[in-house]
């Protein structure tokens, strides 16, 4: 028996449920298409239940591989807001839903790009291709609205929404969420995870990959985007700073950060918004002390690392496109005669 | 009388044509729409006749400001190459562009995203909605094409193509181009010109914009966009560095990089190329030493400032959306009695 | 006659001195040498009278060309905070002021590098080397804290303190300063100016370089060093988006960012101070809406390159090492028949 | 017990030695302070036999956490190679290092700062304030000369050279090396290791740490620098991408990057060198295609928490400052009962 049950990463408590929305006012919701060849689908991550355009969060991120087709970050780096949902999807579906972004913003901006800026869309992406017929673009505008309309505090996990046709380790990946609390804080991560071999594969410090491989690897192509939420006071700076310790979450499920890949990591703070329009006042904020942070650090790194385990504890086996299959990690270890 | 023939910026010589198509292989094409409430369009530049994608160019950027949506950067910074022609447009035509890009690859690659990787789409923008009905959204896909296929070494400027809705130092911005000779190498620009206000004008030194402005300034929200070829044999790193140096001229114009703006410089190289497929071989190349890049840097400047000049002095009156309204400069210094 | 009085830049009000110290709280000092072969110095700049260390000022800086040797920008990067004065010096004297910042701090913080983290000294460079015997390494510590102890209010200018031995244009360069106001805030430049080749000198538009220069240009070797203070309300993104607009300033100099040039701007905020001690609560601060900082940009281009035509203005003509000499520009007119 | 041998980490074969001279023209050095409060040092890396001033070898670096006062990766930034040997030191003796290489540089080269450019020192630092009184000051530049001189195949670990002072997980720190082969190239790792908390480390994916430890842990204020020698033919930006893999290997150990660390990684290659002397021919290199960069990836990350290990292993324990002491990881087995 490798492992009869997902281990839990680290000694912080998670929140209430262990999710990214253990975050006050993040919400999450996806539309997932599965159907034969198309295996693929939208995520939106909602830092609030307001107008993100005119109530704007901060937010910093980390390229740890920037092997990937992620739309918004040059704005994000310069501004260090976000002023969209967050949204996740396949590589080529990246233009529709930032057309669908911008056509939201809009629709409640009508100043949009006139008297007020133009928007921001922010969607990050991993390739699917390898279970779902990416080149179809199956995406419409209308699955990023039904996902951002969904939104709300449960999470589903595994293959759905733009989880639906990742792969992760050779086996069915997808998405994952989870929380961890650093003394008054939060910080919650969801992760699309579609990245590593399987021979990599690290559970908790245990080499699973290693003993679960039995052919040999195929070249690693995948990519992971990771998202963490706090609700700590934190500025463009430090979020940047907490983005990169999701990186070492990632290292320890096996990852090096291969070539063929996008891996970014992009967190906000709920803690405080900054108003759009420059008639409106900034909000005083204290923001917690650098020297405060290794707790939030240790948080960023531990909840990606048990995302991560999520999406692939949570994921069914799917078949798409040419016949491909990725067999759930659940019944790969049944299979093995585990429970 | 201000000025009776566009000034001639600095001592190096101009290519043949003085522009960016001086650069052997360097091709561009525009798509200009012009109806009414729509004025807008796609510019393309081709660094070579062949599939980028396949023969990617070297290619490094600066960003001097980062309120812009463009997209594919990313991926340039980490891999230091283009594989896709550059395009630009209007902000909210962004996805289209980038979903043509996406399309005109599979077309020419049936094995992109799945054996080959995923295509990196670079779509330039700036914001046009002062003359164009920019929430119409009103750029195709087939108007990318028709760009595209329209590629040539002859160059129209002013108010074609992307630069067709553009507005610059309150006047009629839009495209323009130009080179200059640095020893044995050639440096061509092309700009999106789409900032800066009246008052702020400065043509080759001369505070011309003092003396055209008659009232008081609404606020800056332009940007510019500013792409620079070079047959050097440069990488990545050094074709950032030239790429800054296209700041130094935008700078000589009289622009400071106004907060609400995108300011982005791209450089790239015609000399090499580095294949797609790890299978082929990469190229031997002997690499410009840095400190021979001086010459090239003038260059960059050069050429930059007087492609801004050469945008501001081909462009056309332009009446659009709402009966908003931008001179051409050659009108209004007409009107106040030079030539 | 070319130029009988230095130009005024801009069109915003100067402070009271047109000095970084309109900047209330900011203070500056020099240390001379000069003595035959030896040409140089040390200049410092004081954010406030208390100590930096305890309370750190945000800061940002923006690197146009890094062919250089400060030390200290690793860590403002990171934590966006300045922890000691800034100190400019020769290329090769760095290390003697860095272990002066060292050792002062410990002096005056017996727990630095022990229950208080190390300090991180902050000292930034040209290269004096043709008017002074650089190789010689003539500043000690003595002459740091001999700077330090005698800032004040009154800024000193031209070929003293760090500007002793700096060509600029190959002219007599050095220290310069000059202020802007923006609104009710003020912008404060000090340079040190080594930079630039006389063909290239723009003053205020004109291309007086052009008509001064009577000989083949040697190559462009030189760099310059670009402080900016503010009593703005900026954090340490919005500090690095300031300071980028210093190299407007000094392009309008007539400066393409030479290659072997370390052209360093850093801007820094009085407005608040971050404690050092994590026990100490951090202050709420309303930053400036980014929106806002267009006056600021113009005045922090405007203020640069005033302080660089007060470098030039106000330094004397130096002999040095090898009989090496730089013309004083004033005495380079006179010389012409200007005043 | 624990362990009872040091793990070999990944499935990749080592070198010869196992060490960062696997990689051919590689030599290290090390001085070494051990007297009393004063457990400090100085440790030098030569990438090749010849000067590095003039034969400069590509690099590139990634910056994990930069609170750290490493000084030289400015222009590593920049123009993307080393001049000088590479040094590890205390945070406080970095300015004595730094001159020392700068004398080095001069006595050899005597143009430099004169006809040929000044010399870029490159020194590393950790605090190793615990046991060592960093504020003697105690490395004079005589150490720095001892260590270049000693530079050979050989490198001796633990608490030797800069690795004196160093604590590592609430033990005796300090240097370690290792090597992995990928395919036809060889990654060598070196680093100084000086991080982490007892309940925090990891032992091949084994929670040591947290069996080990027996008190409430301080607060992190440690830190790395981590060192890749290959002899791929890749360029800087590879370079980069290869060092930021360091990372990986570093969080399998146990770390978050704690937010009080300097963790730096820089990898160089010795495939090629670049003239200083812009008059001398640059070479023809055929970079590595970045599609077959994952196994060096993978090669980079595991030397690295190979070398974590072997710094560990290999330290003895120390007693320093006000009798501060740090034990070994193998004497704190042995106390447990473990051989």
């Amino acid at each position: 028996m490798l492992i009869s049950a997902i281990p839990r990463i680290g000694t912080l408590p998670s929140g209430r449920c262990d999710a990214i929305t253990d975050v006050h006012s993040v919400a999450v919701g996806h539309a997932t298409l599965a159907d034969g060849e198309v295996q693929t689908g939208v995520t939106v991550i909602r830092p609030h239940a307001g107008d993100p355009f005119l109530q704007r969060v901060p937010a910093g991120f980390a390229v740890l591989n920037g092997f990937g087709k992620s739309v918004g970050l040059l704005q994000v780096e310069e501004l260090g807001v976000l002023e969209t949902p967050i949204a996740l999807t396949n590589t080529f579906s990246v233009p529709a839903v930032a057309a669908a972004q911008i056509r939201q913003c809009i629709a409640a901006n009508p100043e949009c790009g006139r008297s007020l800026p133009t928007v921001n869309p922010l969607v990050f992406e991993c390739n699917d291709g390898f279970l779902n017929d990416i080149q179809r673009m199956a995406v419409e505008e209308s699955h990023y609205l039904q996902a951002w309309a969904s939104a709300g505090e449960d999470v589903a996990q595994g293959a759905v929404g733009a989880g639906r046709g990742m792969s992760c380790f050779s086996l069915k990946g997808g998405i994952g969420t989870a929380s961890r609390r650093a003394g008054t804080h939060t910080v919650g991560a969801l992760v699309l995870a579609n990245f590593g071999l399987l021979h990599q594969l690290i559970v908790a410090g245990q080499p699973v990959g290693k003993r679960l491989a039995r052919q040999p690897a195929e070249a690693e192509k995948g990519s992971i985007i990771m998202l963490l939420a706090t609700d700590a006071p934190l500025d463009a700076r430090q979020l940047r700073r907490l983005a990169l310790r999701a990186g070492a979450g990632l290292a320890r499920t096996g990852s090096v950060f291969g070539h063929g890949s996008g891996d970014i990591a992009l967190a906000f703070s709920t803690a405080y918004a900054l108003p759009q329009r420059r008639e409106d006042p900034t909000p005083a904020v204290a923001l917690l002390h650098d020297g405060l942070l290794d707790e939030l650090f240790q948080a960023a790194a531990d909840s990606t690392e048990q995302a991560i385990l999520h999406a692939l504890w949570h994921a069914e086996s799917v078949t798409g496109r040419d016949g491909h299959a990725r067999p759930a990690l659940s019944a790969l270890l049944r299979e093995l005669g585990s429970p």
